[in-house]
């Protein structure tokens, strides 16, 4: 898809990637840690994608879930697959705190609070790089 | 847990259950479709369950999700486990159109538009019921 952004790709900070899907680093200092797994592919629904392809992308999911929890030690990890604005498979792994800007809202939610100036290691993106363990 | 909500599982209208897992209808006319997969267990996070039952649990959310497609032939799916009020696994099944309240934005975001009355047929639960094909 020519229109579609996670076709093109472009500005991505790729952490990992193979021929399938890839790891991208969202820099939103709201939630250090966020992290995003793309489909390679555009499809559309994870039912789109043969079970096969889907188990593997949620191994992929579960990898970065677990990297990022090993590094930023989160008060609770948010999952989500939504792609109303640009529906090509991708999820969203999103680190959560008790005093981060939209807690126990959705990220999307109203703020509740002031965004508070977490305390972000320069090295966070490298760390998560380093302990991605994605399976074969 | 005997304060969490999802380990009482009072008021539920479930759809499909195991020893391990269930789904249940969320009735909520903004949305009508919308279903949601709860593990039994008390468990905080998907990388806290073993690889094999989180390959499960995600086999179970793509049959629920494929049911709510094929009765109602939505926009779009979006799948979500959040947990930040109740930090027990569950996934939200939610069946988005164009013209929905919040649509392109996630359920959570604030209101895009005046409800729309969406056309609910009254067989909708149990048309989803019947089609859900949970492997064994």
């Amino acid at each position: 898809m020519t229109d579609c952004p996670l076709c093109a790709c472009a500005d991505e900070a790729v952490l990992w990637r193979d021929g399938f899907c890839r790891v991208i680093w969202v820099d939103d200092a709201r939630y250090p840690g966020f992290c995003r797994v793309i489909l390679n592919a555009h499809v559309r629904e994870m039912t789109d994608l043969p079970a096969e392809q889907r188990r593997r992308l949620m191994e992929v999911v579960f990898a970065v879930e677990a990297a990022v929890r090993e590094v930023t030690r989160p008060d609770k990890i948010n999952l989500a697959s939504l792609g109303n604005v640009v529906p090509h498979v991708h999820w969203h792994v999103i680190p959560r705190w008790v005093d981060d800007v939209n807690f126990p809202e959705p990220i999307w939610a109203p703020a509740q609070r002031a965004a508070m100036p977490r305390v972000v290691e320069t090295d966070l993106k490298a760390r998560i790089q380093a302990l991605l363990q994605i399976p074969e």
